[in-house]
């Protein structure tokens, strides 16, 4: 199933894509798509609805991100070796983790907002897996059996915030508007393997990042059960993989962020994005 | 006025204090303490309720934490000179953020479970903000504004987890049961001054941790208006304002949590936990 939410920010309604691609509109069925509300019981529930029993949506208008009131959206750093070889630092030994805050997310179609003395503003293509059922001390084997669905997602630094400014990487990574995220959750049966995705980041029509998640150094599955060492991952939190090479941070000369720029990312199967940036207000 | 949540982990109902120190029920009145539900526009309508018309809870139980379903648990790092000393660190030039996963969140008198694997846990009582309004590029002057209340929290950590692991904090940071938080939230109007609050730790009886929020390096206000530069802070966000000097990382000889401890965390006006260390399953 491609699930995904529909309409103002703030007032999103849940809808699903039928057999040719139109929303139809899940919002008499379900409750909000968050947290409990992705969970796998929750998307079973989805699935045994008839979908073309469902109203379409002949203008879904503005499209949300696909879960919303995530409960953590974490983030996995430095997991494909050529972006660590540009950012200069060594291959982590361990997934490295950290944290955007939640208010950070976004639609997959909304202006990226530059901060306030913003210099350093990036874009990160990344595959985002959503957890659909509790996990502590879960072993790899099992790890993929957690996962509701996965999608795409941006995750926006600002490297000044980020790394020059005490060590601790959630300043760069929380702005508003710095987690587009969707347009769809693709429930994980429709996703053979989460190691065999294109990821491509097109900006102003080049294309900057263009690699693939088997290139990741560390799996999915060994993510799930790394983390799940260390908290406990609940249904509706999601967590965006790391990228690969080709972020501003790391060309020659750097190139970072301005208003006018245009965003567009895609994790193959999983859809596309795009944004532009704007300036802050 | 005293919020609370009483009753099973996960089944929590709303309460407040009343005259005499009971605890009468809202869960009659309003829905959860979460998110819009200690707005400050929520916490206006607790007001205007009567509380002595409220049923008494004879037999309150276990108490929970004082809000829940919290957006974002984020954390102040080295925020008391003498503690950035005893950890070894510089004293920041600007206030370090950090987050625990928000599945740390648990109640005051809960246990605390050392995870699999710890070597090194470790206690830290702070003072906790929580955030009753939206809160994005706020001055100084205006920030504590932004306040619905304050609570005692003890921002667990494991110190090889948190930091012989790669760098970012996170990770030992947020394991279950590791962010104690309440017994109250006690609203700002009864706060007089949220920087002359005493702070005290109790390890089996000995006090090691015993300061005044008066000697944080950055005040509360100070830690509103510079995070609502980089993020936006949501109504029942929770910020652990760091912690004082005592911790079991700064003993000589380092001394950490092993099962049987008792920690006894209080600050002034806000309440008083009790958690034992036991090891995790």
């Amino acid at each position: 199933m491609k699930l995904l939410r529909f309409g103002p920010a703030g007032a999103e309604k849940p809808g699903i894509l039928d057999a040719e691609g139109r929303v139809r509109d899940l919002s008499g069925k379900v409750g909000e798509l968050a947290g409990e509300g992705v969970s796998l019981e929750a998307l079973e529930a989805i699935r045994a609805i008839d979908v073309e029993s469902l109203p379409v949506v002949e203008n879904p208008g503005r499209i949300g991100s696909c879960v919303a009131r995530v409960p953590n959206f974490f983030c996995i750093g430095l997991n494909y070796t050529k972006h660590a070889e540009e950012t200069g630092a060594e291959p982590p030994k361990e997934p490295i983790i950290f944290c955007k805050a939640t208010s950070a997310l976004s639609g997959p179609y909304d202006n990226v907002i530059i901060p306030r003395d913003s210099v350093k503003g990036d874009w990160e293509v990344e595959l985002g897996v959503v957890i659909g059922k509790t996990a502590l001390y879960v072993s790899e084997e099992d790890a993929l059996s957690h996962v509701a669905g996965y999608c795409t997602i941006n995750d926006v630094s600002e490297r000044e915030f980020q790394i020059e400014r005490g060590g601790q990487w959630m300043k760069g990574k929380s702005a508003p508007t710095f987690g587009p995220t969707g347009p769809w959750l693709v429930t994980a049966d429709e996703v053979a393997d989460p190691q065999k995705l294109r990821v491509t980041l097109d900006l102003n029509g080049e294309t900057v990042q263009d690699s693939n998640t088997d290139d990741m150094i560390f799996t999915v599955a060994e993510i799930i059960s790394y983390m799940s060492r260390f908290m406990e991952l609940q249904p509706g939190d999601i967590i965006a993989t790391g990228t690969p090479s080709g972020v501003g941070m790391g060309m020659k000369p750097q190139r970072f962020l301005k208003p006018g720029d245009v965003m567009e990312i895609e994790v193959e199967g999983l859809g596309r994005q795009r944004q532009e940036a704007v300036a802050a207000n």
